[in-house]
């Protein structure tokens, strides 16, 4: 049997018993996972510059580095974020609804886990913790396939956590798979019967790979060509400062700004205050031709470029007549992930809100807040981009199904 | 541009309208809907019977003929069904959970509709009557795909409706794809982009093809291989009634039953019994080697027994140890469609009902009660089984998503 089958199969064994666990003894086992993160931090961080050393040879100079180094900070927020999980309500056994039909059925509808997950990830090797605590929580085994550049890493983290939870549950709810070979993803895709969701993180076009050649369901976590509109009443000092921290903080995550839209009612006043400022932090600015009309050292965006993720600090900037118009640009190019809108006209607020198809709408705040430890949900386990199941930042809730549980007295069905 | 394409993206914009709607409008389509189909059941049941003779002569004795036809009796339930859709709440709009976070931000998640949803399925006319009245109650159009040997009475039935509503609502929010070729449901698994969802509706091997082959997000709907367990201290004469409707009134439908499981300590007493009332209905009974014990004259069952859903009056029997091992049994063999336990032990049912892994688990009832119009939903779009987004029978809340909406005063992300 090879290593990822056999791997899942003990994962299903675990979360049987899992599944039938009390929530007091799943909140021990968060926080002695906390506790062993805390008190092994030298030997992570050891395994962790194996990674780090390795990938600094065979890539120099790639900014993906800094997400698969790990320090004492980034160790003690992910074990504070295992306590902030282990004290949220149990999420299983919630009776969501419940009612009793004409013929004296009793249905309810209850939260249950989902059963064994499949992560995919790169680089980042906290992740191996969020989504383990987040899992053990929910009720959930966890099959994970981190990236191999962070192979020591997430090997080192998961016997650690392993190790901490086997007094309070089978520690085989949480799995690694070592095997670096990038078919065992393909193999992943197809495991229907053995995982019951997979989610991938990374990049667009891996999700896009994903979507194609996936038979096991998958909840698909997304890119974010997001949008803010400067709407022509918007406090210009706000929509500034909000678009700085959305663009610059940092440019390479998924709920960065990648467009303005602009009202023309303040374009020719507003364009060259917000250039200004952009210049400062020394981003590349592309636009639409009114805008170049209004700043010609503009790059002219070309079409593409309103499809485009940035990775880095460049933003294109369009101006629109109305908030219908800007609506319609983000539905046509956005990602459906986080959109903004600057204004206090109540009624355009609305309107943005609820017609802009998207995860998260936001009126006068930065898209950066689209995260599930800033949405209070302790960490994420990916953001979804996908309107079936899960929308937005995923925490214990979106990693929970339901079922119907039905008491009846002998009643068989008439017609 | 092709049928398929040119619908999508009529249904696409009239969905924007839709989702923009008043509930008291749709309620008014509706109501429309269901007079207009009984008003017109003369030329309904002429475009109907078209089908049905060209159906005989093409497929003489077939069983799925009885789907197909249309009568008085079942058009006057489809537009009752519509009535009570129409007087279900309205679930766009709910506000599901909302709470202020720790920056000031105030978040709400919000029912919306999911958009433009294409569902494929076969014979029955009825539910493209169904669908279309669920779809525009939960905000959504449809593009509706039945089988080619219901395509006169489909035609007529959405000319019909989608004449009906154009005074309340865009009647493109209805559209039927009319070409016959079967190359229309493969370009319909790929159409990313234009349709949200897709709902097959089939049998077990179209739904396995999609499960392969789609990459828009689908909702499995899925086969029935369902199991009831008659415990120890079953009342048999209850067990005996269940299981005689859940075999016998409808066997072809996904939730009849297909597996007895029987407790060992009552299976020399309750083998005959019920053996003797099967063959009343002739049913072929299979079973295991201790009922081949019990009862000679009854057919050994085979390894691939255990995973069949019979569409026909065959039904298989296994002796129990216990309910661990009834469970076991289950969630080795069962589709996780409906599954039952006969009991008066209250722990055993608990454990029955929790470990079960399937979308509707029954106890001391009739397993044919997992259906839409049964739940109180007024109708169906089908049953799922798989574990995301919706479990069980599909009504108007399943056909809708959530989405963010944060108000904020500018705020920006610290970290």
């Amino acid at each position: 049997m090879d290593e990822l089958v056999e791997k899942a199969l003990l994962a299903r064994k675990a979360w049987f018993e899992l599944a039938n666990s009390s929530d007091s003894v799943r909140k021990k086992a968060l926080e002695s996972m906390s506790q062993a993160i805390i008190e092994n931090k030298e030997k992570i961080l050891e395994a962790n510059s194996l990674d780090v050393e390795k990938f600094k040879k065979e890539h120099p100079s790639d900014p993906l580095l800094d997400r698969l180094i790990l320090n004492e900070k980034r160790l003690k927020s992910a074990a504070e974020g295992l306590i902030k999980i282990s004290q949220l309500p149990d999420p299983i056994g919630e009776v969501v609804e419940g009612w009793t039909t004409i013929h004296g059925l009793k249905i309810q509808k209850v939260r249950v886990p989902i059963g064994v997950i499949g992560v995919v990830y790169e680089s980042r090797p906290n992740v191996t913790i969020d989504i383990s605590g987040l899992a053990i929580k929910s009720g959930n085994a966890v099959v994970l396939r981190g990236g191999s550049e962070a192979l020591n890493s997430n090997k080192t983290i998961a016997e650690i956590l392993r190790d901490s939870i086997k007094d309070y549950i089978n520690k085989d709810v949480i799995q690694i798979i070592e095997n670096p070979d990038r078919s065992i993803v393909d193999k992943m895709l197809k495991l229907n019967g053995y995982l019951d969701l997979l989610i991938p993180r990374g990049s667009s076009s891996f999700i896009e790979y994903v979507r194609k050649n996936a038979s096991v369901p998958v909840i698909e976590t997304g890119a974010g060509n997001n949008h803010i509109f400067v709407n022509y009443d918007a406090d210009l000092e706000m929509a500034t400062k909000i678009i700085i921290n959305a663009k610059v903080q940092r440019p390479a995550v998924c709920n960065a700004v990648r467009k303005i839209l602009i009202h023309k009612d303040i374009a020719e006043k507003y364009v060259p205050i917000l250039l200004k400022e952009l210049k400062k932090y020394g981003v590349t600015v592309k636009g639409d031709e009114s805008v170049v009309k209004i700043a010609p050292d503009v790059i002219p965006a070309s079409e593409e470029d309103w499809d485009k993720e940035y990775m880095d600090l460049t933003l294109s900037i369009k101006i629109v007549n109305s908030v219908q118009e800007a609506v319609e640009h983000i539905n046509k190019h956005g990602t459906k992930h986080s959109e903004a809108i600057i204004t206090n006209n109540l009624k355009d607020a609305q309107y943005f809100t609820w017609n802009v198809d998207a995860a998260c709408t936001y009126v006068n705040a930065s898209i950066r807040f689209t995260d599930g430890e800033q949405f209070g949900f302790g960490a994420e386990v990916g953001i979804s981009t996908q309107k079936l199941h899960a929308r937005g930042p995923m925490g214990i809730k979106e990693l929970t199904t339901t079922k119907y549980i039905i008491y009846g007295e002998g009643q068989t069905r008439e017609i």
